[in-house]
Formats: C-alpha cells, sequence, structure tokens
C-alpha cells in the first residue's frame, strides 16, 4: 500500500484492502502474547486527536500505537485551544510544529481529516468525521466477516437502523462493495431514504426482508442526538419496527453473524439475547480493531519491514 | 501468592499479607534511584478504570505500572461511554476484547470490582468500590505500619471518624485483625454504629478513650457527599467532638503514629500541626502505595521473577 | 548551568540563557528524525501539573519529556484533589511522596511554582503562574530570533498588546534585555502603563511607532478573561488600533520577524495575511518550543551527557 493517509474507504481497492486485512491478521497475534508489543514504530510520535467524545476508537488506536512501540499524545475537545476560538487548521499547524508521525482525528466535521491531510506531511487516520465515514471501523468489521466467511466476494451484508446518518454504514458500504459483498440496508423511510441506491445498496424498508438471506446483518446504534425530532415516535416503536431480537434472528440463516459497532443500546436496537447470543461477534470485532488500527499505523507510516509474522518484527 | 485479583483483604490470609509487605520492601527501593524503572511488566497492559474521581489512587497505580514498565491506558467517567448508557459489563467486555492484563477499577458500586473478577480472564485490582473495601490503601497502610512499629501483631490501631461508610477502614480493619493486631473505633452513633463489633472491632464514642493507649491513630477524611443530613450538626461540632488536635495528641503514647488516608481537610478531622507533626507518616504513606501496587501488581501478573533484591529485576 | 529549577528569567544570566538555547540548537535535531527519541532521561518520572487549561504548552512539555524516554504523568485541574479542598502544598507533597524528578505547573497564582521549588528537592519548572513569568515560552522565542538574527545584542523587539497582564511579555522582557535587546512595547495605557519602564523598556502608545523600526514585532494574544470592563470599548476598536495588518506591516523593515505566542485571535490581534505571510515566524516558534523543553529538562535534571550533537546521547 503506497498511501500517506486513511480517510475512508471510497477510494481504496479491493487489493490494498485485501493488504490491509492480511496484515492485521498477522498483527494480531501481538495481542494475545505475554509481552504484547512489537519494536516496529519506536520513537514515532501518534497524535489522539478527538472533537467527539470516544472511548473504544481511541483506546482501541492508542492501544495499536503503543503496542507498536510509538510514543502517544491525547488531545481532546476538552482540553483543547479551539475552545479558545482557534481554528481547527490553527490548532493542525500547531500540531504539525511538534513533529508528529500520524494524528488519529474524529471531528463532527464531515471532510475535516481531508482538509488535515491535503495540507500536512504527516498520516491522518480518520476515525470518524461527521456523517462521512469511519474507515478502520469498516475494515475491522470486514476482517471480522472474513474470520468467519473466508470471503467476502458474494457474501450479503444487511445494515439496519439510521443508515444515512451512520459513518460507519458509508465505510462498510464502499468497502463491502468493493470486495464484491451485496449489500441491502432497511430502516424508516428517513434513515435510509430511496436515493441511497446511488452508492450501490439496495433500500429495503423492513427488517424482516434483509434478514431472511442475509450473510452478516449489521445493526446500527441509534444516535438519539442525530436524529430530529418527528423521526421515528418513539425508541420503542423503532425497536418493536427495527429491532434485532431471538424472533427475528429465528427467521434468518443458521450462521447468520450478527454484529454491532458499539456501544450498544440493550433492547433498543438489538436484544440482550441476540448482543450474547451464539450468532453475535460483537467482541470479536472490538479485537479485529486493535490488530486493524495496528495494521494500518504500520503500512501508513512505514514502520521496520515485518517478516512471515509478525514475531519477526 | 496465587491469585488472579486484589478485591479486598476480608479473604486474605496472614501469609499473602505478609507477602505483598515483604514484595513491596523489594521493590521500594526503585523509586529512590535515578533510573526509577523496571523491565518487569514490559509489554503487559494496564487499564485504569475510574468512574469516581480520584488523583492519588490513580496516579499511584499508574506510576507503579509505569515503572514496572506496564503500557497503561486511562479510562475515566467523563470521557466514557457509560455517559452513552452501556453497562459496567458491557464496558468490561469491550475492554475485554482489547485484550488487558490488568484493570484497576474504582466504582461507586459495592462489588462492582468483583463482577469483574469473576467474568474476565485479567487481574482486576480494586481501587475502592462504593463502602466496601480499598485493598491497596490497608496494605500501604499495614506497610508504614511494619516500618515503624516491626510487627502489627498485638498493636493497637484506633481508627476515627465515619468508619461505617470507609472502605479505607473496613479494609484496614480486615487486614489488621487478619495481623493480630486489635482495631478500636470511635466516632459519632451514625458513623460507629454498634453493629461494627460483628467485623472483630471494639467500638467507643469518645476519641479521647481510643487514642490514649492506641499505637496508630488513623484519621478518616469526612466524606462530606456521603452523609446524610442530621448525621453531624456541623462540620465544626464534628470537629470539636472527632478532630485530633495538639492537646488530644498530647495525651496519646509519645510514639503514637497519625495516619490519614488523604486528601487531608486540615482543621476538620485533624489540625494542620498534627497533619505536619512529628508523629505524622501520612506522607510515608503515599511513598508505600507505589510500591505496594506495584508489588500487587508484580504478584498478581507475575512479572519476570525478581531476586533478593529488586535491582536484580 | 547549576539549577534546581527554572522560574523565570528575571534572574538566569546571559551565560545560562546561551547554554539553553546552545544545548536546544543541538536538541532540536532530534524531533526532525524518523526516531525522535533519546534515552537521556530514561526512567525519570516528570509530571505535568495544569491548574489552568492548555494544550500547546502541556503537549509541548509532555512531548519533550517523551522524546527524552521520561515517563510523564498527567495531572489537571478538573481531575485534581484541590477539587476536594485539599492545598497546593498538600497536593504537593503527595506527589513529593511519589519520588518525581521534575513538575511542570501552571497555576493561576503568582509564585505558586516558586513556592513549591523552596519547598521540593526535585525540579519545578514555570509553564506560566499568573501574571508574572512563562520562561520557556520565552526562551523559545529567543532561539527563534537567534535563528533568524544570529544573535539578540543590539537587536530592537517590539511588543504590542496587553504587555502589562502578559506572563509571555514579562519572561521575554528579562530575557531579551539580560541579552542585550532593547524592548519596546506598545498598547493601550490601561495595558501598557508607563511604570512599566521599570522593567527596562521603553513604552509607547502607537503601534506604528514600535513597528517601524524593529527587528522584531511580537504581537501578544488579547486574553479576554484577563480584561476589566472599561479596559477598551470593544475587541474592533482594539483591531483598529493595535492589529498587526498587512498595511502597518510594510511600514516595517522588510525583513522583520512576526511572533506570536499563540493561539492567535485571527483578525484581532494580527490579519490572517500576516499571521501566514513570508515575515511571520508563529511555527518555528512552536517548534523550538519542543527543542527548549527538552534542553531545560535535560539540563535541570543533569541526563546523560551529550557529545558534540545530539546524535551522541
Amino acid at each position: 500500500m503506497n498511501r500517506k493517509d486513511m480517510l475512508g474507504l471510497r477510494d481504496v481497492s479491493r487489493e490494498e484492502i485485501t493488504e490491509i486485512l492480511n496484515t492485521a491478521e498477522r498483527f494480531r497475534n501481538v495481542s494475545e502474547r505475554q509481552i504484547k508489543k512489537v519494536p516496529t514504530l519506536r520513537g514515532r510520535t501518534v497524535v489522539t486527536f478527538f472533537m467527539e467524545n470516544s472511548t473504544r476508537t481511541r483506546m482501541s488506536f492508542d492501544l495499536a500505537a503503543k503496542r507498536l512501540s510509538a510514543d502517544t499524545l491525547g488531545f481532546s475537545a476538552s482540553s483543547s485551544s479551539t475552545k479558545k476560538g482557534e481554528t481547527l487548521m490553527d490548532t493542525a499547524r500547531n500540531i504539525d510544529a511538534m513533529k508528529p508521525d500520524a494524528i488519529i482525528i474524529r471531528h463532527s466535521a464531515a471532510g475535516a481529516p481531508h482538509m488535515l491531510a491535503k495540507a500536512f506531511p504527516w498520516s491522518v487516520l480518520n476515525a470518524g468525521d461527521g456523517i462521512n465515514e469511519h474507515p478502520s471501523q469498516a475494515l475491522l468489521d470486514m476482517l471480522t466477516m472474513r474470520d468467519h466467511l473466508g470471503t467476502l466476494e458474494g457474501k450479503t451484508v444487511a445494515i439496519v437502523g439510521d443508515v444515512y446518518h451512520s459513518r460507519v454504514a458509508r465505510s462498510n458500504i464502499f468497502g463491502l462493495t468493493t470486495m464484491g459483498a451485496k449489500v441491502v440496508v432497511a430502516g424508516p423511510g428517513t434513515m435510509c431514504p430511496p436515493s441511497m441506491t446511488h452508492l450501490g445498496v439496495e433500500v429495503r424498508h423492513s427488517i424482516d426482508e434483509v434478514v431472511e438471506d442475509a450473510d452478516v446483518v449489521m445493526m446500527l446504534r441509534i444516535q438519539r442526538e442525530r436524529l430530529q425530532p418527528g423521526m421515528m415516535s418513539t425508541v420503542n416503536e423503532y425497536s418493536r419496527f427495527y429491532g434485532l431480537d431471538l424472533d427475528r434472528l429465528n427467521k434468518a440463516r443458521p450462521d447468520v453473524l450478527v454484529m454491532h459497532p458499539g456501544p450498544i443500546n440493550r433492547g433498543v436496537e438489538m436484544s440482550p439475547a441476540v448482543a450474547d447470543g451464539k450468532q453475535s461477534v460483537i467482541l470479536e470485532q472490538v479485537t479485529n480493531g486493535v490488530a486493524v488500527r495496528m495494521a494500518l499505523l504500520y503500512l501508513l507510516l512505514g514502520g521496520e519491514p515485518i517478516g512471515g509474522d509478525a514475531n519477526a518484527v
């Protein structure tokens, strides 16, 4: 892979995605060892720059960087000069002047990571920009699917919920269609408008329709803060029409995978029995997250070469 | 010691406590060196998970982990997904999926660390759970006492204040009685109810009674937030009846040790002259805190073997 | 240099400043390498103790410590026991008991760092105390000037804005006059009172007067929170009378350096065209900040000796 940045999967090729997933597979065992650390990025500076709250994504990237022996530096909305009215570009110019190697950015504005990537020499990793993309999440989702399905080619992935406002869904749609999978989406009309077919997906309005022939059902988190009044009458009603419970799951293929980007609203988008059930691979997604982020940092920053397995790192 | 977790001192044996204190003694000199670091836990991941505010305990554990060369990752109430409504178990499952080696948890719910310890393979260190236990604090207290008294066997330790609501007091009571010390407690009736004798302590209601024949006087912090209205009329009245000042201290044995878990409310539970006086070992407690926490992490995580002294680590 | 602390430049000699700047020059290349790390302070504990919000200064010190291989520990107002009513001295005694090597402190009270420096054996680095001093900022400013001007001796530095309330200005005034530079200040009467001549500077009231013959123009940030009502009618009026725009800059010497400690209020104290123009060295200041802070930590803590260049570290 010959990229400086990972901004989104819209323009990432099948070969590149395959290389990332293969590299992640090799890094995965590092986290299983007693000494969970390789010297690949020793002495590099990785800045996590989160202008929206996050726990798991920030921790996952931080851990990925530390397990590659990089130094990490945190930067969050609450402590930031942006509160003093500084623009994103000025903040970034200042970080730039401290000579970082990579910046992991989460920002409410779609395109913020792209703006930094164009302006600066260091690697930018998009950890979520508005409703645009969240590529590392989609890559860890795809790695989890590949683990179970062997390949993504020809598989059917159903994404259910507020697809329109989900950066996780968008990155998955780009990545999965590139890999030859078919994506069908379902949700209320305001969350899955017909125009989404332009992204190369099939739009349906009933969860039952998409669950029955899917290899993977990915349930999205309802982000109450992103919803406009009137989009759904109540959370209960949403849950009744679009939540995944055992009754619905029993109509799916017996080996269907259930995924969720977390954190789960238990009892809303999925019932606890489904979240913790035998088809759920939600926690494997989290484990793969660290591996995928190690792979991205390694590939973008050009760490020390690794051999046939990560033991040789 | 053959434990995965340190949840409380209620069921920890005299042999185990002795091993922890002896190990802490050997680690204590690491913090006195110029290079305050041993490679014992290199590549291990230690997560500090504080759902209640803390400065000294979090710092002390963080420093202990770093001085053992572990990687540390912070996780606090303010940045956490628990604000998004995620349950503790879901948050823990996510942390688990990132393959940590140990989690240091402080939580307002008694039993929260035990729940995690039962569910997960990594070590759980209880850094304070509700009004239940705070074992590392009691261990550092006992190390400080042992430094000065030679042994805990047969010694008398007075604990004064809101003993009933104090996790520090409870852990000390369990540990000290196990080690053969006698514990007497004093405070207002609502804070030292007669039922506390079930814990194997003597309950008295006057501070003067307990101070006069004690080897150690441990003053507790008044936690205003834990008090119900009506428990004490005013802070001043509390201070008059249960505060430790020089007058009271002069009636004690000349070599009595004065302890406090910090942070001190100066002028409330003890006067500045006592806090800074020659009998006060409050800051030795803090120093021993880092050593005890290094010992706990080392013993629970099975770090690289250490020789006769920590130089050999 | 034979000092324990860096509290301010008021009493720092020309030889000492020169040694700091020379050492910073040798460390500057560490941040340009792929492996941005030297083992100089391995195993040392550096605590950042910021009781006022900060992004760039905290990050810059944190990075400086990490690039010297020290372990860093953060401590901020929001997480601190000072919220529980603990005094600064008690908090510091607790940190002391954990055996740190250096504390970087920012505090709203002038003199807070000095109080700690007198009381404790570890190094104290003042990162800003009230309106008193901010010595590392002035040192990085002076390094930036020396880079371009060759020497500070005989040069004229204009400082414009709320000089009276600026710790950046005060430290620069002490350092620059020690190095043989001439300092002229300009601003509204309440911000540049005539009494400032006691500091060895010339006080003028028009920006145009000071810009025209300056080698360096340092624009200060307007700290709205420090201003009393009545000091200036509006931000716009301030900008009209004391802001630096291209018209004003064109009357200066063609090689004048434009500096600003950041974060910039664009359009207030300087126009974007000036901030981003070819005379601006604002981002070089930030880069030099990491190098100067590495030099300070190295010199104060007595790190491993370095040879003719930092490669030998």
